[in-house]
């Protein structure tokens, strides 16, 4: 019986993985960087942490994996990084030793939807979340931390897209000026479009229905509803973006469907070859009342979240290499099958000083074991006949400049030494 | 409203993760030295995956999370990382062009099992499977790798558990010995072990209820009925090890209840305080059935898994640092708030030169700065006041030996780069 992956899932195959590890090597060293340090949160939560509020349940029951443990309490495979992270920063108390918590979190997320390319139902994302402080510096540094990630990936036209929400009092301004702009022309708007309206309109921006819809285009921008205050933060938050050299563009009319936002929100772009104008790789922005919603203290936060498939995607697309090759350093070829153990032992004695040395397990001839042994790109072939069996000794082959030479085992793990300074 | 983590899952905070890094960096060591390449299956599959035989439908009735898509197909979170692996391996036909497939993979299982010490609903596993060859040196090779890299942690009175089931002829002689050796007394048994007496006695050799019932302990023995072919076979194996140096002792009742298995069965213990006798780390086993059992060629496989956390654990329990101390670069420091913007540029030019360099983000005034940065264990302190900001200069101070210096930003980078060496 043959048995088929998950739909809307994938494998990572072993000739793939290490563009994986390439790139999650990456973000370690970048968040390193701005001191941000991993956390690493359970694949299911209770159905509760994703459950807050109207918006969010309507994603939580349609679009989630939801299934009940045997205690019949509701469980939900995370379909997000922010929630369960905000979960474990309240219930672990993280703000007790620090003021402020700069994480970061690699994994795997899920949603059930129609899949199409690019779009699995288990997919990876990179996010950060930096909780407990109010600055706009700190807004700038995350800001900063994913302009600096991506470009050091390599990826041309790196960008910011920008935009404020205000604080509380602006939304409140905005959110009613979108209702009273709506209401009139309700009955035009899709359904989902007019249930928002009353619950959260911000949505209606992002509607991919109504998107061309007059009343959406001519929609009221934030940026008209800014307290003072709410302006200010804004202007710090450009000012050291500015001076950080950090690119970016005002984009008025950004607003990230998500309910939680307050203040800065923004995307990173990028120029990719097929991408065309779909270029967004990942986004963020502030929010102020999640760690108080999943029952901590006040507390306001700031992350953001990028793709992993939709990165390794753009990288590919732009012919880029930003991995090390993982070479093999030996393989081995016994001419003759009795000098397999032989070989196998000095394979063992090289690993044994760190060097990447394996052999055929499959009995093949010399010449089969030669065409296996070159397909693994191996740096050297060593070579065990009669000769080198008797006198304890290989032979040693660079596969780069075919040069060939007999050594003892001494001599093996020296030469070897020498050569890879 | 506060919210827990699911029942019998964990969170690995911010202040742990650099240990499960430092774990899962030297798993890509020790792999990469033997060749063997990362694989990544998704977290759940259809349920037939794991659903295949009638022992383990028990265990995934019982013990695994089932759901269902909307397309009302059975999912499974999977229980463990072998048959993820095999689904893929067949689906992909990874033995198209390879004879022999080298994998390994890192990731989270799912139990529902009751939650106890050091045991947890999702739990990780690294395991390796070598698919493709029925060479008894293959056996031996994964054998050392996995003794190699316990060794490698530091962990101490590291050896190998080794068994044989033999082929398919000795293994039904050894089945239907048992048969006959436990029918006598099978209302004596546990139901479990009643049940197994038709099905698969030899789960009744690990059976927790019953393994001090008399028949358990004199049971039969594998070797007594392994085929001549099976005799050399383990023979061979027994002597690549030795060669190798791998030290071991023979379990002649290690059977390990899974039903796939034939041929060599193994273990990985060491010494470890507070483990006393529970000291077993991981093992694994030769398959035969199982890529034809989804949907495969027939091809047999050999392969072993690690708990993680039980491995973290062992680690912690023996005082080994087997991880490097992940240091802060610079921590800057603001005497005056309106310094803030240069500090934080300053330390964007660092973190471009690829320094690891962050500051306070709660405004706090410079004594609770200077507590703040000296907490983070930072190598140096940058600290701007008036003096600095007019002179476009830093002082910079060496929190090991207290020397502190003034720097121009030019001179800055070349004393860093200058220190790094």
């Amino acid at each position: 019986m043959a048995v088929n992956k998950a739909k809307g899932t994938y494998d990572v195959l072993p000739s793939e993985s290490f563009k994986w590890q390439a790139l999650e090597h990456k973000i370690r060293e970048i968040t390193a960087q701005f001191n941000y340090l991993e956390i690493r949160t359970p694949i299911f939560e209770y159905s509760e942490v994703f459950h807050r509020q109207n918006e969010l349940s309507d994603m939580v029951t349609k679009e989630t994996y939801n299934f009940k443990d045997k205690g019949d309490r509701n469980l939900t495979l995370r379909p997000e990084g922010t929630a369960g992270v905000i979960r474990s920063f309240v219930e672990n108390k993280l703000y007790v030793n620090d003021p402020l918590s700069k994480m970061y979190y690699i994994g795997p997320n899920f949603r059930y939807e129609r899949p199409q390319k690019g779009r699995f139902r288990q997919f990876v994302q990179f996010g950060v979340e930096a909780v407990g402080s109010n600055d706009p510096m700190l807004d700038a540094e995350v800001i900063e931390l994913a302009y600096h990630f991506i470009q050091s990936l390599g990826l041309k036209g790196v960008s910011v897209r920008i935009n404020t929400l205000g604080d509380q009092a602006s939304r409140k301004m905005f959110q009613d000026a979108l209702k009273a702009h709506f209401e009139p022309v309700k009955h035009e708007l899709c359904a989902d479009c007019q249930n928002r309206i009353d619950k959260n309109p911000l949505r209606i921006l992002d509607c991919k229905v109504d998107h061309r819809h007059e009343k959406v285009v001519n929609a009221p921008t934030p940026v008209m509803y800014l307290t003072e205050a709410s302006k200010n933060y804004f202007d710090a938050v450009k000012r050291y973006l500015d001076q950080n050299d950090v690119k970016y563009v005002l984009a008025d009319r950004l607003v990230r469907g998500l309910d939680y936002y307050e203040h800065t929100v923004f995307e990173i772009e990028a120029e990719i070859e097929g991408f065309g104008a779909q270029n967004v790789l990942g986004g963020g922005g502030r929010y102020q009342n999640l760690v108080k919603e999943l029952g901590g203290p006040d507390l306001p936060g700031i992350g953001f979240a990028f793709g992993m498939e939709r990165l390794l995607d753009a990288l590919t697309q732009e012919n880029i290499v930003f991995y090390e090759e993982q070479r093999l350093d030996v393989f081995g070829i016994a001419i003759d099958e009795t000098h397999r153990s032989y070989l196998s032992q000095t394979l063992s004695l090289l690993r044994k000083e760190g060097y990447r040395a394996t052999m055929d397990f499959n009995g093949k001839n010399f010449k089969t074991q030669l065409k296996n042994g070159l397909k693994t790109n191996a740096r050297y072939l060593i070579i065990i006949g009669e000769d080198e069996y008797a006198t304890n000794s290989v032979s040693l082959k660079d596969t780069t400049t075919q040069e060939q030479v007999k050594l003892s085992k001494d001599e093996l793990i020296n030469y070897l030494k020498e050569m890879r300074r």
